[in-house]
């Protein structure tokens, strides 16, 4: 056990918290979609939350824990679904939200503190000069833009600009390494893919600097289709028009809409698959004529509602806000991530819907990808066992549609199935004695793991927590 | 012939020009790039020009012009390729220039009226709000939004945004008839493609509503290779590229830029196929590194060169100011539109490439067409004859790469080759004695044209100008 007590002392004037209680609450995020990882990681904790307000008081908290040997996990405000900052080893939490002032705003870019609120950021980009973040979380205004670097991949937004792995969609990361004498680095091009989607193992984030695209007063759509694949075609063909700037384009299947988007409901019939679509407002009238053309039926549009008080934006409706709405109602509900690649997308989504019924309900995130339209899927999965969740998921890879595993914990679980050689090797320069967010990187902590095996990872680090 | 004195003096009040020699000059636009229209249209001029500088002055007019029963030709300022704007009847040119004023500026749109130059719109919107249009055609510096919109398709932007058809490209378009009584339409939605692109022959646009995009402080590129094919691949993947935000991306085969981008030349070793590229400032990071990675060689950037004075801008050196550059200095070039679709474009090119070698040198633009990355081709010709240019454009059409022909000076033929029902309905309703630049839309002319004859259509109008 490290010696918190000199740890707290070396840290002075640095905002800490040590109440048990407060810790576990900051070691959190919303792991629990997934019944896997609520067995997994009930019972992690930190052992201090550091709450920083500058690069320097970071690298001073760093070139701390680096000398007591204690692990740091860095946390934006925990909006991971994951356990992406999690502390599995316990030690130091490294609460970001602190540094959130936003440095710089200049035309198509933000300089910020890696703390700021994205709807925060978004406020005050819009505010200066009629700018907004390309894409953001549905977690919009509860997350920080670092955490969503470090720990995200795309969202509302996605639909035009693409991902966070793309080039161009993050301009300038600065990083401190986990060292004896911590080090300032800057990183652009290429080199961001080193540490963004990295849940921090191999840097600490202090300064970011993003892409900005135009604010405008968007329209929240819902368009109603009798049946799901008809709210696919629509929204496939709605992507494809080059002219008509929407920034979300998300179909979901019956009966999730009318049962669980309570405010919504109004609008909404009961079997009435709906698309979630956020149009520009100088695109209504294209938008429109489109929708006619489609025989698609416009049931809401936040422009011609009376009030919009007590309705939540569109885009809390999507990405893993709609896992959240139904959990919320139903807590037997879990999801996966399916990537339905271009150009058979619609096909491989109605093959899907066909084999899994009621069991696996549809949730589809058009996006752009690799400059070409596809989607994305976050089904609602009507949980029973976990034998039967793995077996979706194998029948889902078995039919083309690869699948982001949302129930494990390590970015090659989660991610690509395979050692990731930069973020690998970017380690082993930033964090030689592996003290950043342990337990994420299996290539780090068992570089002989099999990928293929098909066994669940399990770092040794979490048996000590008592997990089975 | 019409009684031009009467005509003049009922139209007292409104700007006339008869000199003949001015009038034959603002009879003609650019369709001597075209051997063939050459000789056609050469003898093409009208009778009088009248300059409204009001929708009433307009409507004015065109009471008038029904009341002889005299041809009415719209144009902007003459920029058009194929005779858009040449009254192939005589009567009256009603130049729209005068009708410069931009009325609105809003997030995301500009309300104008027809006869401001492009760039001249994009100053004020830029100005007012650091916005600028979608898209304008590589004459910004001279051509009329109004022109652009009843004569053109697309242009730098495309690659972001496609073309003119897309729904949302144009937001709303106001239209004058030609009748005794002439009426004020106002077209959105779908609606706008009974008049966009239809030359003027269906109505008298007097204002427009256009969708902006953010104005950045765009960076000029050249990329070189030694392969022109090299070039194209590079061209694809960039394009392909969601993050990096670029406004033009045009490939241009060997020895065209080291022999006719005189300005640029310094920077261009003989030999060399240059894609030209408009990156955004803040994407320069990103491009720099895709270039890495593509082992691509940025042989000239605009924000490191010493000075741009006398160098014209990278847009002023595609799409057809390509070719303009080339005429200016070997007469004997002409030029070809060509459709590659994706998802095999590169091929196709390469296949036209492998076949013409010399003979037709390959320009290519990269534009999103139907939400896919694709393009389309502006290959500089060597012109021997009227039968060998036709072979060439078989030949094209026979392996899979439709040519909207640039040689002839009707919707159709240089269209899709067939009826465009919409715009002829149209022009039944707003236009009932076919007094609208006369001579354009065959399906009005000559209904029972066989468009799958092979022949050339001729209005019989241009046979009294003693075209052969």
């Amino acid at each position: 056990m490290a010696d918190y007590e000199a740890i707290k002392k070396e840290l002075e004037g640095i905002a800490i918290e040590d109440n048990p209680a407060l810790v576990k609450q900051k070691s959190r995020d919303f792991y629990w979609y997934s019944p896997i990882l609520k067995g997994e990681l009930e019972n992690v904790t930190g052992d201090l939350i550091v709450s920083p307000t500058s690069e320097e008081e970071v690298i001073r908290t760093l070139k701390v824990a680096f000398s007591h040997g204690v692990p740091v996990t860095a946390r934006g405000t925990g909006t991971g679904n994951y356990g992406q900052a999690m502390p599995l080893s316990g030690g130091i939490v490294l609460s970001l939200a602190g540094m959130n002032k936003v440095k710089e705003i200049h035309p198509g870019r933000v300089i910020t503190e890696p703390g700021v609120i994205c709807s925060d950021l978004d406020k005050q980009t819009r505010a200066h000069s009629g700018q907004e973040l390309r894409f953001h979380p549905s977690t919009n205004q509860t997350a920080t833009i670092g955490g969503f670097v470090a720990g995200g991949s795309g969202g509302v937004g996605s639909i035009h600009w693409g991902g966070l792995r793309d080039l161009g969609n993050i301009i300038r990361l600065r990083v401190v390494t986990m060292e004896a004498e911590p080090r300032v680095l800057e990183l652009t091009g290429r080199d961001l893919q080193k540490v963004s989607h990295a849940y921090g193992t191999n840097g600490i984030i202090t300064e970011v600097e993003m892409p900005l695209a135009p604010a405008y007063d968007w329209v929240d759509v819902l368009v109603g289709h009798d049946d799901f694949m008809d709210s696919v075609r629509f929204a496939d063909a709605l992507a494809h028009e080059n002219g008509i700037l929407i920034k979300e384009l998300a179909p979901i299947s019956a009966p999730v809409p009318h049962l669980y988007f309570t405010r919504h409901k109004p609008w909404i019939r009961e079997g009435q698959s709906v698309t979630v679509v956020v149009v520009a407002p100088f695109a209504m009238d294209a938008f429109e004529a489109f929708c006619r053309t489609a025989k698609a039926e416009i049931v809401f549009r936040s422009d011609k509602v009376e009030s919009m008080k007590g309705i939540p934006h569109a885009y809390e409706l999507a990405w893993n806000h709609t896992t959240l709405r139904a959990l919320k109602v139903d807590p037997n509900f879990t999801y996966l991530q399916v990537q339905y690649a271009s150009p058979n997308h619609v096909e491989k989504v109605g093959k899907m819907v066909e084999m899994f019924g009621d069991e696996v309900l549809g949730h589809l995130e058009f996006i752009r990808f690799n400059g070409e339209i596809q989607c994305a899927g976050l089904p609602l999965v009507r949980f029973t066992t976990k034998e039967r969740l793995e077996e979706i998921m194998r029948l889902h890879e078995e039919n083309g549609c690869p699948i982001f595993n949302p129930h494990r914990y390590t970015l090659e679980e989660g991610g690509m199935k395979q050692t990731d050689q930069v973020q690998l090797a970017f380690k082993k320069e930033t964090d030689p004695m592996g003290l950043l967010n342990p337990g994420k990187m299996i290539a780090w902590e068992n570089p002989d793991f099999d990928f293929k095996s098909g066994q669940n990872y399990l770092f040794p680090g979490l048996e000590a927590l008592g997990v089975a």
